[in-house]
């Protein structure tokens, strides 16, 4: 921070004008899971390390993967290769990826919380964070650099559940039963997020990302109390130490509670999932930056089922503050030709608009 | 049908009187899958038969573990044991129960639509038709018989991934993709569920029920092609075979849009999921009958916490029609006592607003 620090340049990039509240045209463009198993050049490198979780600590190979589709695409951003359970692996739950199964964890219990060590993460988070000093000196100014961070029930939910489930019964259980204890796990998990987005921010990460994947299994109650809360205590503490670094919300399948979230946690965006209908995604960008929502079996499909819909999405959006991206991660046998024909869609459709 | 079908006589029963558009103090209240592995008396009488798709297909068994939960709760309707997979599995794509596993299909590709059979499915489906007869016979007139399907969406999902999914990418993909070729199994599902449900309807069923439980995967727009219209001919069919025989409709996280939906099918009754808000709830509830939502979680944990949401669900919808129900089936694991204590918690409840 400097002396000044209210004093801030105009950015020159279009993901972190339209975070501050700017319409842009063409609309800044990048899509959840950019990086990863549909690019040729990703799957040829992956053979260079034994497993997904080396990549993700491997700087080299990390930054690399996350630099592939922003060179091939000319995205406007560059999001960091890692996963959210880097967290919970750091804090000492070991996380083990099995091909075509997902993760697979110790599921804790409450007595095995007073286990798991901030200083362990932040010691073994290391390489994420090279990774991201690495990416930041690849780059040039217009491309932004996105940090992330899976949000706390989300990681809670898959330590608990000891890896993915439909509906993290086990994990929402607990946190009925045991709300107090449940809390303490809820607690460590924000600052832990808080303590990795800081050394991402500080190496050079532009905006951040808190993905909530699993808040669409809670009830409205519980929503507000282990997502909406969290989220809060992360963007405030974010805002008192690098302020004017813009967090990305990402409560997935919140639905009616988006707006409460928006509203009640401060983040500058809101990532929409693809089940939000433009109407209402118009009306929450009257108060904060919308990012999404193209339904990513429609970048699988491409063709004029994609073009249709993009138009769609910048026809309702394009009057305000929106970041182009897709309403969940890219498919793993999308074929790249389509992210490219997306690209040049959003920015095609921007300039007859101007025109 | 009557000569005066028009002119018919108040029911006995509060869950019709509620699904009418009656305020029913106390609340009529039933459960998701209030049949089941939690309950003693089911595991015993499952051990009589080798698998869960014979139990459904044996009218004895399934007759009586519909009843087991009425008898011993005393709620306010029974609902048909079956699962919405019969579909399926009478039409000619067979589908099994692995232990543990969920339900496995040998996955549909479009050419496959052809070799289906409705006629197959009506003749193989009579021992279902069967099971609500003797259920029927079993009731007295306070008990109302609630018959059910699952949506069209919901069954082609299974369908074609052939199982359980996250995401149900594959069956999204084909309907983006060939939309006229999905289209045509819609249609012969939609057929297959108004043939269904009216069977079970002549057969004593007072009420069906529309499960369309993977409806939250789709985008807004996929929402109303695949979900939404499907629904509103289902309604619309058997409005004109059995008018006054009301449909509770289910499309399981479709928040946002689920007033559109309530609209534009002409349902009696919306089943909300425990993602509802109750404030967004009880605006429903102006124009349609709503059942839900209680987390089923706090029916597992008992005690105070499910207490306490019961009387604010309570106190949210007791001034309109409202059936008492979860917002998803009933966990194996929960303990039988606490469906005891749920059932009294709402009769108390609305005792005392009646004080």
């Amino acid at each position: 921070m400097t002396a000044d620090s209210s004093i801030q340049p105009r950015s020159a990039n279009p993901l972190l004008r339209a975070l501050g509240g700017e319409t842009v045209h063409p609309a800044p463009v990048w899509l959840m899971r950019q990086a990863g198993r549909y690019l040729p050049e990703y799957r040829a490198l992956r053979e260079s390390v034994p497993d997904f979780l080396t990549a993700c600590y491997t700087p080299d190979v990390a930054a690399e993967i996350t630099l592939q589709p922003v060179r091939r695409f000319g995205l406007d951003a560059a999001i960091l290769f890692s996963d959210i359970l880097v967290v919970p692996d750091g804090l000492g739950q070991e996380v083990r990826f099995e091909a075509g199964e997902g993760p697979v964890l110790e599921a804790i219990r409450p007595s095995d919380v007073a286990k798991l060590s901030l200083a362990r993460m932040n010691a073994h988070l290391t390489p994420v964070v090279e990774t991201v000093t690495q990416v930041k000196a690849a780059l040039d100014d217009r491309t932004a650099l996105i940090g992330f961070a899976g949000a706390p029930w989300t990681l809670a939910a898959y330590m608990v559940e000891g890896g993915g489930s439909k509906d993290f019964a086990a994990a929402r259980a607990w946190a009925a039963q045991d709300s107090a204890g449940f809390g303490h796990l809820i607690d460590l998990l924000t600052q832990a997020v808080v303590d990795l987005l800081r050394r991402q921010i500080e190496a050079g990460a532009e905006a951040v990302q808190l993905f909530d994947s699993w808040a669409g299994v809670l009830s409205a109650e519980a929503f507000r109390r282990w997502c909406v809360a969290p989220a809060k205590a992360i963007v405030a503490a974010l805002g008192d130490s690098h302020p004017g670094v813009p967090v990305i919300g990402f409560p997935r399948g919140a639905g009616f509670l988006l707006a409460h979230y928006a509203e009640a946690t401060g983040c500058a965006g809101l990532q929409l999932d693809h089940g939000v209908p433009l109407d209402e995604a118009a009306a929450l960008q009257r108060s904060v930056t919308v990012q999404g929502n193209l339904d990513p079996v429609l970048l699988l499909v491409g063709g004029e089922a994609m073009t249709r819909q993009i138009l769609a999405i910048r026809a309702a959006l394009g009057q305000g503050a929106h970041v182009f991206n897709l309403g969940h991660g890219v498919l793993p046998p999308t074929p790249p030709e389509h992210v490219a024909q997306l690209v040049e869609t959003v920015r095609r459709a921007d300039r007859k608009d101007a025109a």
